[in-house]
């Protein structure tokens, strides 16, 4: 999964998934409604960026995650979107899980940055006790003390929560990290450890993105992560169906 | 400000009402909509809780504080409460800061478990630039290392806040520890770092409580509290007196 | 206790032990032999460091309490000091405990930036158990996330430590904080938490400082905080004499 | 490099040797003075472990790593150890690292529990510019908060670091998980991630072993994770050598 931050223009989305479909990515990401630390930062362009994810999927055949922020948006954002996330700021938020368990669509959940496993599989089974099986976990990093990195990532929390749950788990090493040299490295490790996926930012200029542009990547390196990994996926691909054999503890 | 967790029943909120009133409380806390790390825990009494504290401030006259979860509450929530608590797993949670924006009554925001004082402030700038002044902050402990307490209490955000805001700052020692042979001394550490208030949990018989029961004070222990309290008021008012003349940094 | 970070020279010592003393200072701190980050940072000065603490002494009658980096150099510095300091890098350095655990001076113990309270005994039983009865114990900030403060000052360790042990335990705000305008509430709700002492950096031209000039006190800032800690004195008294009691958990 | 985490016995030692060598390992591992958080907790075989350890490398050619707590033993230490370890615990025991800067044995610096990457590169300067160059950093996992791990393995530290120095990275999953499920899948993380080895606690029977035992190998599952790590070699070993060429940031 791979896109921008922000859904920011109609050509920002387009250059954006075309790039990144070229490159091999299977899905497209990128925000409508942001949650953000101050009320003064730009918030998306809500409807308007939905329409442009559409408006991209139609013309690249990919398939649109996107969050949702609040429960009186749920029907509206699904109308857009293949996989609705819920971001880490609002992994407790139980009235928006609850309403997400009565949706059809998958859901991806993000950590919080000081979530426990016990807690995010406690946020998850809001949703699957509300009637929605398609819950993916997504672990993106958690608060520490190295000002060094942006956020601290956990890979240790894909093998831990494998032996915990049969719920495919993703890890995102944009925000995880926060600078674009650590992605790649990042990227495969979690391969290695077990992920199922991974969500990257990308952007066409990250200079003038409108929010978390220090750690998007080009269409250009996404590109030569993608090829990175795939020279990477014959001993991966082995050490994966290894991992998805019923687990000995 | 001090009540039960949560609101179980008429019986243990007109008991517990009656006993901090006695003891010198000025506000009533009690949980009619509960936040919880798992489903299939309690969720709380909904409007047969609002209703129980409505009878519990009619008979004793202590204004009422209670948590509001959803954006769409917040209107049946407020007719109900004198004060919303927003808790610190929905400090980010915009469109509910936002809606509580438009509300006309003073609204009690938990600082996130791993939320920096940036984070909470921008938090409290959505309440605020939607329309609503009366915005208290509340410290309750973050994210630690040591399992020999349950949160670890930031006193130290208390002046660290009244540098930088001057809306009110409160401390939740009950959360904040997790254990009630620390309330009494954090509760006094807390006034002496310049808190305005102290928001702490009793229960009439903690051991049968629904929810944090090992946290909470007896009505016999918080009335010993109180009196600790009052005989180390002189001293603390002076030096809160003079922590609110204008800062010369 | 208070004094520089570092011995820098001979009028600064005497400039800020007469300070200190005037203000009302029961022991001088400042450290000869200093452990930094870098091996390029000023690294103390040694031998004639401790000879100007000597010095301060015999002007001004405080005790001297000084950091001691190596087993090896117990001796030597013990010859000076009234009380050797272990600081927080060396917290487990079990050589140096065992060696303290010999020498018939008090021992300071600061509690590592990351260490449990349970680590934070072990260490101290180190020197218990080599001989030595004369711990006090020193919480002086752990690492955490919010780049607001240097380090977050875990007042609640000081009666979570009381409940285990008898041992005096003291407060360090200065590293604790690393803010000078945060150093007087803290100081402050030290002293409300059952702290049985403080540790407060001290020098006469902050600006100037070799090391940690930029949470400093000047000698008329500590005079001030002294003076408003004796206001409270009252009522802190009478607290701590509570707490002195035998503890009904 | 692989081996138990305390040396314990002779017949341990050898059969732990003899397991790793078989199985791939280059190095053995094991500790002869223990680093302990009690001083009542096995302390290790001293002299005696340092005698089993040189028996086990006449009889399998493994060259030996282990620990050095005291700068007045790193004389006796080097006589045995190939390469001298210093623990966690002590990587900002200045006077120790001095003593190894002058020492002609590589030095494994184990990153502190809260360390950054600042500190950890301040705590090897110590080291190179006492005149020894051979370096080898090592990250065992940081204090978090979530307790279904021991500590937190922060594998971006990996390539974090190697943008900032040339200095070999290894890393161990055993301190760093204290979960023998969690080895395999971190071990392969590491060296994803770009680690140039790995350290891994390997035990006879680890049931029965002095320290640590929670979280070491069998040596059978040692041997099923080296095969592991073999199959992922081809892949892994164009990634590292991709990543050995000058970094273009």
């Amino acid at each position: 999964m791979a896109g921008p931050c922000s859904v920011e223009s109609e050509d920002q989305v387009l250059e954006t998934a075309h790039g990144v479909v070229a490159a091999g990515a299977t899905m497209l990401r990128g925000g409508a409604f942001k949650p953000r630390t101050s009320p003064d930062a730009f918030q998306g362009l809500g409807e308007i960026g939905l329409a442009h994810l559409r408006n991209a999927k139609a013309q690249t055949g990919l398939p649109v995650v996107t969050e949702v922020l609040d429960p009186r948006q749920v029907e509206l954002v699904s109308a857009t979107a293949d996989m609705l996330q819920v971001g880490s700021r609002n992994m407790q938020n139980t009235p928006l899980l609850r309403e997400l368990g009565g949706c059809d669509k998958p859901v991806l959940l993000k950590r919080g940055a000081s979530a426990t496993v016990d807690e995010l599989l406690g946020a998850a089974d809001y949703i699957l006790e509300a009637g929605n099986s398609q819950v993916v976990l997504c672990e993106r990093g958690i608060r520490s003390f190295d000002p060094s990195t942006r956020y601290l990532l956990d890979l240790a929390v894909v093998p831990n929560l494998r032996s915990r749950t049969g719920l495919p788990v993703v890890v995102d090493p944009s925000h995880g990290t926060g600078r674009p040299d650590l992605i790649l490295p990042m990227a495969l490790g979690a391969l290695a450890v077990g992920a199922d996926g991974l969500l990257i930012e990308v952007h066409p200029a990250p200079e003038l993105a409108l929010s978390d542009g220090h750690q998007a990547l080009t269409i250009g390196a996404f590109s030569a992560l993608m090829d990175e990994i795939r020279q990477w996926i014959p001993a991966s691909g082995r050490y994966l169906s290894l991992l998805a054999q019923p687990a000995a503890d």
